[in-house]
């Protein structure tokens, strides 16, 4: 039969096989616990509301929002009327998002009550925003001379909770987009299809990638407007799971709190906030024995890290990869039934890679002599292909050189194992060229922060008369560790790790290392630093 | 990106992520191990061997074969170069086989060394088909007046192991067909495109339906000719599970031996499969810790059945639920989360019934007086729409009764419980219609096979002046049992389950009830032996 995979239906399968399961969502001031039978009335009810406000197929509807109940509805009421969720990384410079809303033509934007002065800011910019709604838990809606504003629970009340999903979807049409941040330039916007989001929940739905299931009690830590959290609350939703949203401003204290006190099962994010979550768990006393899987991605997790949560608290912790780009979900990290039998050291390596590639997606990784050998050994870009990767940036033209031949070029510098287990080790811009030779950043950060006193670690290339580039290594302690670490201590440490001409020409320690509003290492910021370290002020 | 969904890129998955995983496959003469490397070599010749025969984009290719791994290669080999597996039941009657081959309009059949002694009997009335190809491990082929005869094994032998799957599929074009018996008239065909195949492979995979995965050793029970051997093949090989296929004409207690001896995690079948193994259990000394699930649909299992893997032997049951036009997974019964609470009795019950629909369908209850309510108790027929579910018979004026308004009917009559739980109780046919009140057959036969004494029941309707029908019940006792079972035994033992109206007018006793070819009881041959039980021969 010809029926279109749909983004609504996700949702209106929850409402009929799942409507007592629960939704449990803090936001500014409330705790909220609704089931999916509530949470598909008020998004029948948005989808109405957002009608009346002239909201037609294939506009664009903005979020600026946390991590709770309401951004679900809006991830379902968007595409589930044929509109195009659109999230906002509200993390991004003012300028940023006035070019993103603007480039996108969002013709609504809903925005969480903290996240009103920065609009406030900025609205005289907006070019295409013809309405602002303002989600809070408050009765009035705040002071502002945003216009015209409208209460989400108000527009809610109003509306008609038998509202119907679009039924005339065309799953290639857009249902969601997200704009990644770019080395330079302006942010590139991705574009999600109802086919991909569709077809990315199966596959996180598989027993050998995330296997989200009824049974599971999830909270995505990543947030909603990173990548649709990694795709977890469309798929969650659709296989009944209980989501736990743990709103604006989270702290690793609450996220500690929540999974004890709501029994999540499941969990996903980057290393940074597993590295908070860990310092928290090291100081409290949780009970995290439901944890059945913590999902990483974003940037490589150290093995250090790693370790400390299988080893340390039982946690059973999953490297994934995957980029905007790619929905995200891309390859995941878990061992084959026959590398059981592997040592527990060999076991840690085999986990600290990112795994192999999830079924339906397609991979090549080229080197400089085309595609590499999978020895473990070889480094080239990674490409992907299949339903559920972008074919181009939005209306951009530095789509050319990402999408080439049918292959997005993630990037990404990886080595492949003979099982197929991709490991990354570099961006190609990030890659060290010395004297002719490529020396991974990545893996020796990756090193470094094995050792016990250190909490980051983050490598770059300074320019070398001789070799071209030469590797400094950024280092930050963990607080409260003895001042005896010196350079030598770490030097001494790498050293029977690589070969000589990849160890660092320098140590540096830093009170911290900048990043990203995702979380990730900021290398072209902290290189002006490291230079700036070199060049005494004038 | 636009990347069609294709069966080829299954096997294609395996090849490079799985290349070690093992097929077991009993033949006539060998068990034969091969890996997924040397499986898709293997396919690979046999693609380029078939398009050496003239094989070509969208020809029929017609298999009569057991479950092996000859018979898994042409799973891939034929959607792979983009012409369209044909699995033929091989227990239709020589009519129906010469009506399916030349329906379809076979160009090429795949026969198994037993099966061709059929072939022969009936190959001159078969009028499109160009080449016969014979799988046997001998060196020589067999004497036969069938001609142009081929040598699997010589075919692959001249074959490129290089030989590309094709890159043009279509998504939506027909990857494979499977006739499924009529009530009345010839068999009819149902074709499954690419997309149906991949979708319900994804379907397979999911951690709440089968959770197919890489650890997992598979043996398919259900023939490779019904319905794809329930889609497992497709499934197993793209996560590379192991699989193990148990060959021509298997037993029992080759099942219980190869469970014991590969570790089998997971196997499919009909009722009457494992009713077949239960006995062997009881009689031999098998280990079976290994199996982590019995999947069971086809026809209803009777609870007792359940309760028997369950609570003797430790192997959990899972009631699945489909047809031929839908791929046939659509509904799968495994308990949620929070009726793991339930009492164990009502465990049970909730387990014998059929389950929840499998994310990605859309089904709808309509009796008499349109949709029922979700109560456990309303009656109607069940509907079916999704990617997965046909559209039409195969060039079949039939087509209309079934597939009406883009939804298929079933026949299936089900009832829906609060958890969107259905129940098969019987099919529109054999529903049983006394004074104006609809009977459940299936429901007494069950209620029946739950009695110790009991191996199978089957109830039918025999026509009545004053009630239009009333229900009969055909009863085949286990072996050995005393013969004081009358009944008098069984109408006592059904008496407090029923309203007095359902119980059946007699009991009559039978050695053993006629079956389909796929193990269904064949109800229409049954009311014609009761009939000429209660008509004396003249």
């Amino acid at each position: 039969m010809q029926v279109p995979l749909s983004v609504g239906s996700l949702l209106e399968h929850a409402e009929k096989f799942f409507p007592k399961k629960e939704i449990i969502s803090q936001t500014h001031d409330i705790l909220h616990r609704l089931n999916y039978k509530e949470i598909g009335q008020r998004t029948r009810r948005l989808m109405s509301a957002m009608d009346e406000l002239g909201i037609r197929n294939g506009d664009r509807v903005g979020t600026l929002a946390w991590n709770h109940h309401r951004h679900l509805e809006i991830y379902f009421a968007a595409p589930g009327m044929g509109s195009v969720l659109h999230t906002i990384n509200i993390r991004l410079s003012p300028e940023d998002i006035i070019y993103i809303i603007n480039h996108a033509e969002d013709k609504i934007l809903f925005i969480d009550e903290d996240i009103l002065p920065l609009i406030e800011h900025i609205h005289t910019h907006l070019t295409t925003v013809e309405a602002f709604v303002v989600m809070t838990d408050k009765a009035e809606l705040p002071e502002t001379t945003i216009q015209p504003l409208y209460s989400y629970e108000e527009l809610l009340s109003a509306g008609d909770p038998a509202y119907e999903f679009a039924k005339d979807i065309d799953e290639n049409q857009p249902a969601g987009m997200c704009y990644t941040s770019a080395t330079t330039g302006k942010p590139k916007g991705v574009v999600y299809t109802h086919r991909a989001i569709v077809l990315h929940s199966f596959a996180l739905g598989l027993a050998d990638t995330a296997a989200i299931s009824e049974s599971d009690v999830s909270m995505p830590v990543v947030p909603q407007f990173h990548v649709n959290a990694w795709g977890t609350p469309f798929a969650c939703t659709w296989f009944g799971s209980t989501q736990v949203m743990p709103g604006p401003r989270f702290t690793p204290k609450r996220l500690a709190e929540f999974i004890e006190k709501f029994n999540v099962t499941i969990t996903a994010g980057v290393p940074t906030i597993w590295l908070g979550l860990l310092r928290e768990l090291d100081q409290g006393n949780y009970d995290t024995s439901s944890l059945r899987a913590v999902l990483c991605g974003g940037s490589a997790a150290p093995l250090g890290l790693i370790k400390a949560f299988e080893e340390k608290y039982n946690i059973p912790f999953y490297h994934a990869y995957g980029a905007t780009e790619t929905t995200p979900l891309a390859t995941i990290s878990r061992l084959k039934s026959y590398q059981q039998d592997l040592s527990k050291e060999e076991r840690f390596q085999e986990r600290s890679r990112q795994g192999i590639l999830v079924p339906g997606l397609q991979m090549k990784v080229v080197g400089e002599k085309g595609e590499v050998e999978w020895n473990g050994k070889e480094m080239g870009e990674l490409l992907l292909k299949g339903p559920w990767i972008a074919d181009e940036y939005y209306r951009d033209t530095r789509s050319n050189d990402a999408f080439i031949d049918g292959w997005f070029h993630t990037g990404d510098v990886v080595t492949v194992d003979e099982e197929g287990t991709i490991k990354i080790v570099d961006r190609t811009k990030d890659l060290i060229k010395s004297g002719g030779e490529w020396i991974s950043s990545v893996e020796i950060e990756n090193a470094i922060m094995a050792h016990d006193a250190v909490f980051e670690a983050c490598v770059v290339a300074i320019p070398d008369d001789k070799w071209q580039e030469r590797p400094i290594a950024c280092v930050v302690l963990h607080e409260g560790i003895d001042t005896t670490i010196t350079k030598e201590t770490i030097l001494e440490f790498l050293s029977p790790q690589f070969p000589k001409w990849w160890l660092p020409d320098d140590i540096l320690f830093f009170e911290d290392i900048p990043k990203s509003s995702v979380g990730k290492f900021l290398k072209r910021e902290l290189r002006e630093q490291v230079k700036a370290r070199y060049s005494p002020q004038e």
